[in-house]
């Protein structure tokens, strides 16, 4: 008899429900997204719809209708009813017996939550600390995937060190971005962040402040930063989903900036929150 | 309300099931085996431990009593009652709302499967036919870890091309394993392999291999080796744990070896059937 245990708890592997087959757990064979409401409307939900399919195109998971995927995240961010909301939402391949090659039939799993935003304030004025970690990622983080291991692991060496967030260093000593953020560092007055063409995310938080940028007359510099380049920066600042604009008060030993948030991070707070009106 | 949405059923949030909070799932934070019994004995369980203890190490999982591991399977095994099954385990960091730095509060989520291994006497026979594809793996593939989204793509693109098995090579042109499987080819009576150095598994069935070259009196060799080289081949096999070693009959366009299996593969073929007995 093929058997499951689960825990120290044994069954007929017939009985195993889906989620315990899902290949989201077993391969991290699926996508994601996080996006969020600002007084009770959602933001850039298009953009964050059209990178998931992205995504999905980048995994080769077929056959998803967008547009239901927009209707279920209505339906439940209307259910849910908290005006600054945290959205996340996946898609994995679907549920079958372990084997890496996918049988093509299963039908794909949609998982979604809807969580309030707790207040976040005092991280904008008094900024993060951030501490440098080695980026250990696939190659391929232009895709929102569920492969976060090395994610995990950045984001608990950060924790030990008293930080909030891990900023990942490539082999050539180049900063990539934040386990779960874009990264930007202002050096005389630009703001400067990696190529898109660099292993990172094509972050959508990054291209309101950019577009912010533009607004304030600031130039907005492709060129990737490297951890010494960082320590001796301006300002720095993350691009965080669920809380725009973060600036950085430390990074790694050295202390950033006069004043928290820096001149240049205070106008694109103020710039970025018209977006989001 | 903080609610979850299951493909279209919303729901409370709280009435999300431990499974779906898998950190697993959300991020493939977790370890995972793979073993097998041979005619009612399972092969090689402490190697399997072994390792798996060193995967749990390497992402920090602390607080698993490996003995107690041990006597899951083997209450499982029991259960069971497969001559040659498949046990395949897994553990995960917990189940938790989602969040990339954990909980350490959050108990490990121990997951097991064991399946009949159907008849493959005939891949023996006729050898597996392999693709390349590139290594798009993270940096520490040492790890058994969930984060196995590389290797399905690769067996995906493999399938396509009507292949076993996908081999990966890096950015350099160097093969440094299979997507499920150790990589082998012989050059002038000797077997090379990648070294382990090289960001590959230290897969237990090589070092049966390597045991089995050392009695046959023939030289194992750790050295990487190139698509090129390999494609001019004497002999080619692979080292996978469900059916140890497995003649390869082409890879990509180049057929390999005269007969298959060739002479150095059939002998560690019959070598290796003696440490299963």
């Amino acid at each position: 008899m093929n058997v499951a245990m689960i825990d120290d708890r044994i069954l007929d592997a017939n009985q195993i429900e889906r989620p315990y087959l899902d290949r989201g757990l077993y391969f991290g064979d699926g996508v994601y997204e996080v996006l969020r409401s600002y007084n009770g409307k959602i933001f850039a939900l298009e953009d964050h719809l059209a990178r998931f399919k992205d995504s999905l195109a980048g995994v080769e998971i077929g056959g998803i209708d967008i547009d239901r995927i927009r209707s279920r995240i209505l339906k439940a961010f209307d259910a849910a009813k908290i005006p600054n909301a945290k959205i996340y939402f996946h898609i994995t391949r679907g549920s079958a017996p372990r084997d890496h090659n996918p049988d093509l039939k299963i039908k794909p799993n949609f998982f979604l939550t809807i969580s309030e935003i707790g207040d976040y304030s005092k991280s904008k004025i008094n900024g993060y600390k951030v501490s440098t970690y080695p980026d250990l990622r696939w190659k391929m983080c232009r895709i929102k995937s569920l492969n976060l291991l090395p994610n995990v692991l950045a984001r608990m060496d950060a924790a030990k060190k008293g930080c909030d967030e891990a900023i990942l260093v490539d082999e050539e000593g180049f900063i990539t971005e934040g386990a779960s953020s874009a990264f930007f560092a202002c050096f005389g007055g630009n703001i400067q962040t990696a190529p898109t063409s660099a292993n990172i995310l094509p972050s959508i938080t990054r291209k309101y402040i950019s577009k912010a940028a533009r607004n304030l007359g600031i130039s907005f510099v492709e060129k990737s930063i490297t951890v010494e380049q960082a320590k001796r920066a301006d300002e720095i600042f993350l691009g965080v989903t669920t809380k725009d604009v973060i600036p950085v008060a430390r990074f790694d030993d050295a202390a950033i900036s006069d004043t928290v948030p820096g001149s240049i991070t205070a106008k694109l707070i103020s710039e970025f929150e018209k977006f989001t009106r």
